[in-house]
C-alpha cells in the first residue's frame, strides 16, 4: 500500500458508477445555477443590496455573545427565532399568528423536504404547476414521492387556470399540491379564487410557496389558514426579499398540528445557535432590509417595460425577477449574454429566460446586453 | 370570521390526528433528550470546556467580513471548509486526504440522512448494532429505510461480535451498516479485526460513525479507505471533540465517488456562510480546542474508576461519557441523580445509564449522588 500523494485524493479511482447508488438516483446530476463570477450576477434571485451597517454590526455583538456557549447544543425547538418570525408575519400580513404556528429550517428546501417527509413519501404523489420551482420535484425525488406535473397556461402569463388545475386534482389525488406565488421563474401570481379553488379539491395538504411574496401586491394566502386549517402551508424564506440569502433561513406558517408533524421528521438541532442568532438579528433589522423591496419593484416596472420596447415578450411579475422570450435557442442566448458580463438563467423553459432585477446599474447592463441582441436576432422594437 | 386573540395560535383546535400523515409516522413521537436547565448538565455528550476567547474574536471578525455579502447565497460547494477539514484529518490521522474526500453539512444527522438518501430508501435495509446511536433507525424510518438490528455482547462490555456481525449481515443483506466506534451509548471500540470482517461480509456501503473518535486512543477507520474505496465513509462530527455542538457541523471522509453521490440528494446551499465561516474558524483554534481532550479522557478515568468502587458496573469507554448499572428501574434511577442536579440520560437500554464526562465538579457532583444512590439501593462498597 503506497503512501497518496497530496496532490491527488485518496482512492479516487472509485467512480460513482461502481457505487451501490439507489436505483432512482442512477444517471442524474447535482441541482444548481452554474456558480460563476460576472460583473452583473442576474441568475439567482438575490437581493442586491447588502445588509445595513447597522445589521452587521448588531450580528457581530450576538455572535460574540453566543460564542461562549457554542460547546453546547443550541435551543432545539428555536422557540424565540419562531416568536420573532410571528410577529413579522403578524405586522407583514395583518393575521395574527404566534410562535406555535411557525416553523423554521435551513432554507425554505429543508422546510419543504420536512414538510414531503411527513406527508409524502413512497405510494404517494405530489403536484406542481410547470413552470415552477425546480426544487420541487427535486425534493419529492428526494422522499421518492412521486411528482405529477399541471402545465400553466403559456397564453396567459403562465397563469393557473382553475378548471384544468382541479381536473389535474382530482386525477391524481395528490398528497401534497404546490402552488409557487409569485411564481418562479414566471413571476404571475395565483388569485384567491384559483387558490380556494386547489384547497377545495385537495385530498391532501397545499403549499403555498411564497418565497417572494414580500415583492408582491398581493394578499398573502396566510389569511386563508384559518379556514382551511388541517390543509393550508404557507412556506417563506428569508433569502430574496429579506436580504439574506447567505444565512440560509426557511420558515412556513400553518396550523400549529403541521409543527407538530415536521417535529416527527426533523434532524433534531437542525438550526444551528449561529443561524437562530443570525435570524434574529436579520430581522430586528428588517425595516432597513424591506425598504429596498419598494426599489426592487420599481426597477422591476422600469426593465420591463423596456424589454417590451425592445420587441421582447416578457411575463407579468409581481417577484423581483422577469422571465422574457422568445428564444428560438435558450442556450445561444444566455451565452450572448454572459459573453457580454451579464449572469442570467436559463431554467429549461423553452423559449424563455429569467432575469433577476438587480441594482440599477446592473440592471442597465441587462438592457445594454439585451438591445444588442434584440438586434441581432432581429427583434422588431416597438419604438417608445 | 372573528380576528384571533395574540394569546392563542392561529388554527389551534386543529389536531395533529387530522393531518394525513404519512403512515408510518402515525403514533410517533419528536426524538430529543429532555431540554431541562441543571446545574451538572452530564446528559448530551457535550464538550464542557467553552471556545478559547482567540476563537470567539476570531469568529466575531470572520462574521463581520462575511456579513456584508449575506445577500448572496453561500459557496454551494464548500470548497474551503472541505479542505480545512482534510488537512485536520490528514494531521490527524496520518492518511493523505483532500478536499474531494471530505463533506460537510449541518451537523452529523444531515450527513447521514443524505448518505441514506443515496445509498438506501424504500426496499433497502439498514443495519445497526444495538444499542447504540438512536438516530440510525430514526434517519433510517426518516428516508423509508427498514431498520434491522444484531445486538451487541451486552457481556463483554457491548462488543460487536464479528461471527454474530457477519451472520446478520448475510441474512439481512443490508445496503447500509452502521458501525459506531466509540460507540454510544456505550463507550466501547470496534477494532480492525471485526471492522473488516463487516466491510468483507457488507454488500453495501458501511458507514464507521466516529463522532467520538478524537477521545479514543486508537486507529481511525480512515486508514481503511484505501483498501475498501466503493465501501467505506468514515463520519465525523464537530459537535464533541471540538467543543462545537452549537455550530451544527458533521463532515465525512471517504472515495470522492461518495461527495459525487451525495452531491445528487444534497439540498443546494445546505450549508450558510455562517456555518462555513465558523466551522474554519473552529479548525484554525484546534489546537486549543483539543487540548481540552485528554484532560476529558483521564476525567473519565477518574470516575470510571470511583464507580466501579462504589459498586457499579461500567462499561469499558474510548468516549468523553460512561455507560454504567445495573439498575433495576432506570426511570427511577435517572430521577434520583435529577432530583439531586445532575442531568444523565436515559438512552432506554434496561439497567444502564449514560453520564457524560463535564468539568471535575460536575464529575464531583455525579460521584456525590451516585455514592448516595449506590446506599439508598444497596450496591456493595468495593473499598477503594
Amino acid at each position: 500500500m503506497t503512501q497518496p500523494s497530496r496532490s491527488d485524493a485518496l482512492a479516487s479511482r472509485t467512480r460513482l458508477d461502481q457505487l451501490p447508488l439507489k436505483d432512482s438516483l442512477v444517471g442524474s446530476a447535482p441541482y444548481g445555477a452554474p456558480q460563476l463570477h460576472v460583473t452583473n450576477q442576474l441568475n439567482t434571485n438575490e437581493n442586491p443590496y447588502p445588509p445595513s451597517p447597522a445589521l452587521v454590526a448588531d450580528l457581530a455583538e450576538s455572535v460574540t455573545e453566543l460564542a461562549t456557549d457554542l460547546n453546547r447544543y443550541p435551543e432545539r425547538d428555536c422557540v424565540e427565532l419562531r416568536r420573532a418570525l410571528a410577529d413579522y408575519i403578524t405586522a407583514q400580513t395583518g393575521v395574527g399568528v404566534t410562535a406555535a404556528n411557525l416553523w423554521a429550517a435551513n432554507g425554505s428546501n429543508e422546510v419543504l423536504q420536512q414538510l414531503l417527509q411527513a406527508f409524502a413519501g413512497p405510494g404517494r404523489k405530489a403536484l406542481g404547476f410547470t413552470p415552477s420551482y425546480s426544487m420541487h420535484p427535486i425534493l419529492s425525488a428526494g422522499t421518492d414521492t412521486e411528482f405529477v406535473t399541471c402545465p400553466r397556461d403559456h397564453k396567459d402569463g403562465f397563469r393557473i387556470n382553475p378548471a384544468t388545475a382541479v381536473a389535474a386534482i382530482n386525477d391524481h389525488q395528490p398528497a401534497v399540491v404546490f402552488v409557487t406565488t409569485p411564481n418562479n421563474p414566471t413571476g404571475c401570481v395565483t388569485d384567491r379564487d384559483t387558490l380556494t379553488a386547489i384547497l377545495d379539491a385537495a385530498p391532501g395538504i397545499v403549499i403555498v410557496d411564497e418565497a417572494y411574496q414580500e415583492f408582491a401586491s398581493t394578499e398573502s394566502a396566510v389569511a386563508l389558514i384559518e379556514q382551511y386549517p388541517a390543509k393550508l402551508v404557507v412556506s417563506r424564506t428569508m433569502s430574496k426579499a429579506f436580504d439574506y440569502a447567505g444565512g440560509r433561513l426557511g420558515y412556513f406558517v400553518a396550523a400549529p398540528a403541521f409543527v407538530e408533524a415536521v417535529m416527527l421528521v426533523r434532524l433534531p438541532y437542525h438550526l444551528s445557535a449561529l443561524s437562530q442568532a443570525a435570524a434574529l438579528a436579520a430581522l430586528r433589522h428588517s425595516g432597513d432590509t424591506l425598504a429596498t423591496v419598494a426599489t426592487l419593484a420599481a426597477e422591476r416596472e422600469r426593465v420591463r417595460e423596456a424589454l417590451l420596447a425592445m420587441g421582447y415578450t416578457v411575463a407579468p411579475s409581481q417577484a423581483n425577477f422577469l422571465f422574457f422570450g422568445p428564444f428560438a435557442d435558450n442556450a445561444d442566448i444566455w451565452k450572448r449574454f454572459l459573453d457580454r458580463d451579464v449572469l442570467i438563467r436559463d431554467v429549461g423553459v423553452d423559449g424563455w429566460l429569467r432575469t433577476t432585477i438587480g441594482l440599477p446599474r446592473e440592471n442597465d447592463a441587462l438592457l445594454a446586453a439585451a438591445g444588442a441582441i434584440a438586434a441581432e436576432i432581429g427583434l422588431e422594437n416597438t419604438g417608445n
